[in-house]
């Protein structure tokens, strides 16, 4: 399949490596088409890796993912260019932490708390399919969860369009071995409130125990 | 041990009644004298408990609970007495929640994000030890752990004084039975920006699942 992957930081390179794993082409995107980490990337790596800006990813793919920072995920999508998008599944990894102040971040108001970086991105691209997901972990989590508690552990889902969460569950669970039953969907793209503000909470269990390889499970 | 426990709504009773099934005195707080829900409380509970205003259940409790709505939370206390609150641990588990605009509830923002009630409260009462915990989870599960997984999930704890933190694990080990291993101290009372910001998360995991009766367990 070939995949947009727009962003350029760990969170883009770890997906993109994964992808490329599992036979995918992939072009990641970036503001320029000269973006050092994007060449960085694609110096180490496989074939079908390819790069160029924000629109020539999401030309190419056929399913796209936004591992940017949350205040930019809008920005970088109307870069990419409305027409690119439609119809498109979009997973959007991103979450609105402010680390201005340094850290641990906070969460920027306007995107938070009653609003959330997913709720801003299904409205400014209403035929796009945006479905939130995978924003609750660091970036080895994300595509290795079977290194963590056998995979038992959860990740969730939110977005409107109910054929999307289970071709993006689908896609979870073929590239990245999230067992089905582990994969939550929790409602419409609203819910997106939900997983975002878990960040501030990350951060902090991260500061306790000393590492980002963690997860939750949730227990009932 | 003499414990006042501030607030009759679900939390305070639950916790109340947990209290004295181990043997403990409780006298529950409210805003009057005669509060219903404390006089009903009264009428169903063993003996050992007792009612009052704020104040009374203040000057009982060699600890305090606080059970409040997060918004009433420092009000409650103040009128319970900055003198009946000196020296003493004062187990917060409020949360900021604002459910005016209906369920699901969204944080008040003058208490979330860069601030919490648990340092609203530490802020406003210097001379007690505020430990912040149990606030992230349905009260059945903050006093019957072992309810859920065998008691293996987790529960938080924030607070400035290491030793009040100490004491307070060892409470809820000894009348709740949380296993020590299970309670993660995430550092001084600013955590609680942690815990408290968990909530949205929470109530959109319960509306997903449908049952309030679930925790969550770090897999690292």
């Amino acid at each position: 399949m070939k995949i947009g992957v727009l962003g350029t930081g760990m969170v883009g390179v770890t997906i993109s490596n994964k992808l490329l794993e599992k036979s995918h082409s992939v072009k990641m995107g970036s503001r320029t088409s000269e973006n050092e980490k994007a060449i960085e990337w694609l110096l180490g790596a496989e074939k079908n890796a390819s790069a160029g800006t924000f629109e020539d990813a999401a030309k190419f793919g056929e399913l796209l993912i936004v591992c940017t920072k949350g205040e930019n995920t809008v920005e970088a999508l109307q870069q990419a260019g409305t027409e690119n998008l439609k119809g498109k599944i979009i997973l959007d990894v991103s979450n609105p932490l402010d680390f201005s102040q340094g850290s641990p971040a906070f969460l920027i108001p306007t995107l938070s708390n009653t609003n959330s970086v997913g709720e801003e991105v299904q409205k400014a691209f209403p035929d796009a399919k945006i479905v939130k997901t995978l924003n609750t972990m660091w970036c080895g989590i994300m595509v290795n969860p079977a290194s963590l508690g056998a995979g038992e552990h959860n990740v969730f889902m939110s977005g409107n369009d109910a054929e999307a969460k289970l071709m993006a569950k689908k896609f979870l669970n073929v590239n990245f071995d999230w067992k089905p039953d582990n994969i939550i969907d929790l409602g419409d793209i609203t819910t997106s409130r939900g997983t975002e503000a878990f960040l501030p909470l990350w951060l902090r269990i991260w500061g306790a125990i000393g590492t980002g390889a963690f997860n939750i499970k949730i227990v009932k």
